[in-house]
């Protein structure tokens, strides 16, 4: 399956038609933004971006789309215009790899509103997944502390999803994949040790550990659970690996992917010392994820790599990020979406996002939201508490949203994912360690600027019965 | 992206490079099975088969494929193997759309091991999610009773998997798909109603009714809950349906997508009702899953049409099939991998699957496992209490497994996602109720001839210290 302009849900194409026949002029601006963290964390980690604007500079209908909408109703004229579709909006993004947080604008697109409309399931789709992923491999990254890190889920993703989770695991803190094609396309370091089959398809582990030497003494792993860890792979391992230092050859490392990680990791440590085996490295897999790592390390399990694999690529427990793509804007008219809950009422207007330092240059844990033409930003205000504002006189604010596509062209020059996981990273380091514990971390806080929500206030009263 | 033979995990083609060495005729057999079934759900529908042999038939290595692992320190001669990589083996396969199992055979693959061990992570990645999306789909399917259902959650899907999310829940019983791509290229019916984002870019409610009646008068669903849903859409709805009565036509429904959806579709109801437009559909979104559509069904919620998205295809909570891959047969020989979790013992040689059928036809509730090579089948065992076995002479039975891939190419004729959504029907017909309740329920049981016993228990004492 390609990405044609036909990835997008089927209401997208009927607004697009109604769109077409009465207002095909419209300007829109829409705000990307998701309402919880994930997995009860204290921020989510922006990604996905470079991914959206790749896709969006050559994204059309195929001919075959066109053919296919024909056939299901869809009318002459538009059909027309979805031959010659092509996406000539601006976007306003938050850099990708930023820490990020609720209830504020991520992203911003400001385009034709059949244009915006067509694309929105798209952006939706990878951004979504891409900042759900980022955020879980952020938080397993933090619980392995220096641990080498090692994606390796391809197998229980979610279909080709699965490509899409290894780049958003390197851009939250994974040194590697054992996914050749993303490692491929993106340039992520690739890596993998070997299956139990390999050593069920010879008649003896010590033989299987020897052939496999042999044939790849750099980056050789044995995997020393099959038949029993501490009775026959670990000592036919430790055999072979006094073989390889014959042949000036060093093993890499054993792996254990089942029993108790702990106890199993620490007699193997022991026993590989023992042995004068010191610089062989101990990889664990199974079933791992930020709490199990978390715990391992608390039992000092000397574990130098850890591969994680279901956990990390879906996502788990909550498997989505509840990003929504609402409009605030239509030619040039403030905008806003009810709800019967207040968190869910939208935000209206083109805006930009300000983050709060410190005098050290740390994240003060306010993000400011403003109105686009504020020309200056005194105070925020609580979104719904009118006795709570915070002055903001005595900090230094950074803008969070820059242009990265205008007329539907990327501004910027492309970044790796290796340039996107540094940056993450550094970011990361600036908000205070209370925001990035896994019990009840500390809530960043959000306010409005004071035009931003009198402008709201006055769109709620409009509207209300 | 396009999936090409890369799309695997790097163990993959290490392994293959040291059999290219060392043995590159091994013939494997590889067992895909999986150990629960998600959701507490009693049984699971079999998904994503097609795809697969579909993928097979044609995978290869791309030329950059083929660079990249040249960069990455593979050898010349492996490389070259791998510029002629093709698929030539056997496939044996459950039914697509089946009624399915822990703890047996689905699938059984008989090549060449390297050939075998390439596409191992493929082969996992298509099936594990399908199944996944299937169970969740057929579980949606017997809460909503005869209720229409809709797919439309590609926006929180896993990227590009939510295209192949599409496509399992239409064979596990969705009615049709906001997903164009997935509808198009699997025709499945698609549909679709309108976004808020459409109600806000009119300065009036009433008026973006107007205007969308008039562009899309058949199917055409009013989306209610911008505002206020009774005190504003749903009025706003019964005038544009009455105006659409005077030009001869008919509003197909209105959509709740937030609030007490019980409260209000009965509401809704007894206004539309009160108006004479009992033709109108009730439709209703908002993270529905199955256990919130039964709730909905026993508070008697007169809703037509449930629109489902994330919980549905990111098979939410489990967000994963738990599926393995194991060899079980290398040059002829019988091969298992030991767990010190007796449940995790690998069952070894090629097999066939016998379904016990009771005199109505109905699935009895016991899979019997066989060797290939069994020629007949007089009881089943259990697997590991000794005191437990099942006579079979008063069975009819079926084997489920069958040739569907020889050479590397396809032996059947390609079944649409309808055919394989009806067939899955009709087998989850004769499952009996006790399995598809959702609190506790039945298991389904395994066994196993006595030779296949025989032969386990026998690799077992080889292998143990």
């Amino acid at each position: 399956m390609n990405i044609t302009a036909a990835y997008t849900d089927l209401y997208q194409l009927t607004m697009a038609q109604v769109y077409f026949g009465t207002k095909p002029d419209g300007r829109a601006v829409f705000d990307y933004y998701f309402r919880h963290n994930p997995f009860n964390s204290g921020y989510s980690i922006f990604a996905g971006l470079e991914d959206v604007l790749d896709i969006l500079e050559t994204l059309k209908f195929s001919s075959s789309d066109v053919t296919y909408l024909e056939q299901h109703g869809f009318e002459k004229d538009f059909l027309h215009y979805l031959r010659d579709f092509r996406f000539r909006g601006n976007i306003f993004s938050s850099k990708e790899g930023d820490v990020v947080f609720p209830n504020r604008p991520i992203l911003q697109v400001e385009a034709n509103i059949m244009e915006a409309q067509i694309i929105e399931t798209l952006l939706l789709n990878i951004l979504n997944f891409q900042t759900l992923i980022a955020t879980k491999a952020s938080r397993i990254r933090r619980s392995a502390q220096d641990g080498m890190l090692l994606d390796m889920g391809l197998r229980r993703a979610h279909a080709t999803g699965g490509y899409y989770a290894s780049r958003a695991a390197a851009i939250g803190g994974f040194d590697s994949t054992s996914n050749v094609k993303a490692a491929e396309d993106y340039n992520i370091p690739s890596s993998g040790t070997m299956a139990h089959s390999f050593i069920q398809s010879y008649d003896d582990e010590l033989e299987a550990f020897r052939d496999f030497s042999k044939m790849r003494p750099k980056k050789c792993v044995f995997l020393i659970d099959t038949y029993n860890t501490l009775k026959s792979g670990l000592p036919n391992a430790i055999t072979v690996a006094k073989e390889m230092e014959r042949n000036g050859q060093q093993l890499l490392g054993v792996r254990l992917d089942s029993g108790d990680l702990a106890y199993l990791a620490k007699k193997t440590r022991k026993m590989l010392d023992d042995a004068n085996l010191s610089y062989v490295k101990i990889v664990a897999s199974n079933q791992l994820d930020e709490f199990v790592i978390k715990s391992l390390k608390e039992q000092g399990a000397p574990i130098d790599i850890f591969g994680v694999g279901t956990n990390l690529v879906t996502g788990k427990p909550d498997a989505a990020l509840d990003g929504v793509y609402k409009l605030s804007e239509y030619n040039g008219d403030p905008r806003i979406k009810l709800s019967e809950n207040i968190l869910k009422v939208s935000l209206p207007s083109k805006k930009q996002v300000y983050r709060m330092l410190d005098k050290n240059g740390m994240f003060y844990g306010a993000d400011a939201i403003a109105l686009f033409s504020d020309d200056k930003l005194e105070q925020m205000e609580h979104p719904f508490d009118a006795t709570k504002s915070l002055n903001l006189d005595r900090f230094d604010h950074e803008p969070l949203l820059e242009k990265v596509m205008e007329h539907g062209k990327k501004v910027n020059k492309p970044r790796s994912v290796t340039e996107i996981a540094d940056y993450s990273k550094s970011r990361l380091e600036k908000l205070p360690e209370e925001y990035k514990r896994f019990q009840n971390p500390h809530i960043y806080k959000i306010g409005l600027s004071h035009q931003l929500k009198q402008e709201r206030d006055k769109l709620v009263l409009k509207h209300t019965f």
